[in-house]
């Protein structure tokens, strides 16, 4: 068996991988697929190196089937179709005691902080694996992880149906968000710089504009200048920070999806003069892994559409420099060697 | 009869005022005391010069009693003692029909954008007009409005009983939502730079600290590392907002007070990664000066200790010049002149 690990140094490699019987309250994954995103992308630059134990098997949007059931596990048989919650919380911290596991102050990520999805027999507690419905084919269901992602974005704005709301930033992320709110109920604007982006994401029958050019001037037109209930702020840019409280109505909401690496200028005055509200915003509670999973089992996702290829797990590495330059928007790589690549 | 007007370029002058009887709807006060703000400083300065109408008669914390009843109103009787929510909405904008009428998009402020409170008669629409216990002394009813504020910005944070609150800013508000809070229930810390604002607000039995020299590390011992349930930022300053999330537990609300001048640099990874939650907080509902008059009328704020001076009408611009020299927490100005002062 094979994986793609993450040697440090910028280094990726294809290697070989020792297939152990899983332990007591474990289950063993053959992994059908696993999309790569942004966090991949860090990884694999050395942005994370301080993080990262190495080499570390990443990768953590996986579907697959289970290969083999650890003592003590219960509900589970070989075949069965899954996917993995890649998050493990202490249970005893203040944030866990508080319900808020998902955001658990030691929270182990596996496919960052314990081996991840990127090889063909992966070994995961039972408790994170979450069942997938027959009918819902493997490379759909690589989404999973990112569709719950929006999910819980969205259902932490608040949004209402009816609702207008913007998202600054129309990469993967900022696309599911945008899908799920207007599946929610909402009027939904997109803002991407890239011509590229913006004709996929036009093309899904989402409207969308450049947010340096007439984005502003929209959210106006469309709320009798009245400013958007909701801005998800997915763009990681300095000035899409900066202006997100200009595009929010009085007591309107600012969802902050996307990882700034440095401290952003934000208007405050406008944040007290319309008491607006800004949220932060991070990974998924299991409600919306389940959610997620009916969604895309709906066909309300447009999955074929935002998967811009697939790729064998020894081009993974050049999978991440097309993500890295902006080439593609999801990308998976099919761990199991199923399908011919080019 | 005599008011004290701003008449532009930093000029305040004491000037005498025609009186007229109230028109229909409104009632005409005689007003015993006005409390100045930051934001009559502000005015005083120059600094809101692109939104006043010069001459301006400013003030806009204010006790009095009924001096004449204008046709059509019903309620009041000539010396009854009453105090003003110096606010008119234009119960048309989305705000107001949002139901967030105080924070109406075309909001008359009274005493900023209409004639206010330092004058000795005082013609106001009777709707604004809020009716005071007959035991509450007018100096301490005085500080109604301020008291508002604080119990908006309080309502507002969600702070619930036994919650840890940091007030960052140890000015009257920040007294005042230190106040309120602990009255709440809360377990509360403030910064301030300031040695002798720091003595006044530790003689309150409020504990206190130089947000500079310890504040970090106390909020951190009181929470066992888990950081605020409430950080009020009430400063202005950069580095209070730019710390500010610093100091709150992953779920943990930041309120801003202040009205901050320029944009300012947030956190927003630590935004994102403790799911923190940043809310504005602007004036109140009417529902907040009601509860600042009971608590008043009950002792639970201390006005006494507030109150540095009072001083007469033609002092405005020296005590103006007090407050902006740090000199001072609450200054009154004695409007009827019913004190000797020095």
């Amino acid at each position: 068996m094979r994986g793609t690990a993450y040697e440090g140094a910028g280094r990726l490699r294809t290697v070989p991988v020792d297939v152990e019987p899983p332990g007591p309250g474990e289950l063993q994954i053959a992994v059908a697929y696993c999309g790569l995103c942004g966090t991949d992308l860090h990884i694999a630059h050395g942005d994370m190196d301080a993080r990262v134990s190495t080499p570390l098997i990443f990768g953590h949007e996986a579907s697959g089937t289970v290969a083999a059931v650890g003592a003590g596990v219960t509900g589970w048989a070989v075949g069965d179709p899954l996917t993995v919650m890649p998050l493990i919380w202490d249970n005893s911290c203040a944030a866990c005691l508080a319900g808020h596991q998902h955001i658990c102050q030691n929270l182990t990520f596996v496919g960052i902080d314990a081996a991840g999805a990127l090889q063909q027999r992966w070994t995961v507690p039972a408790s994170i694996a979450v069942p997938l419905p027959p009918g819902l084919d493997l490379r759909t269901a690589a989404l999973v992880e990112p569709v719950a992602v929006a999910l819980h974005d969205v259902r932490r704005s608040g949004l209402q149906p009816g609702d207008h709301a913007v998202v600054l930033g129309g990469g993967p992320i900022g696309v599911l968000i945008a899908t799920v709110a207007r599946h929610a109920g909402a009027r939904v604007l997109v803002g991407e710089i890239d011509p590229t982006r913006r004709a996929l994401i036009a093309s899904l029958g989402l409207d969308v504009l450049d947010p340096e050019n007439g984005l502003a001037a929209e959210v106006d037109r469309r709320t009798a200048g009245n400013g958007a209930d909701v801005v998800f702020e997915v763009s990681g840019a300095a000035a899409a920070a900066r202006g997100a409280t200009a595009l929010a109505r009085v007591r309107g909401t600012i969802v902050i999806v996307a990882i700034h690496a440095a401290a952003r200028e934000i208007d405050l005055q406008r944040v007290f003069w319309r008491e607006l509200r800004l949220l932060g915003a991070r990974v998924y509670q299991r409600s919306d892994f389940e959610r997620a999973i009916t969604l895309l089992d709906e066909g309300v996702i447009p999955a074929r559409q935002l998967i811009s290829g697939v790729v064998a797990l020894d081009d993974t590495a050049g999978a991440l420099a097309d993500l890295s330059a902006g080439r593609a928007m999801k990308i998976l790589v099919d761990v199991a060697g199923q399908e011919n690549h080019r």
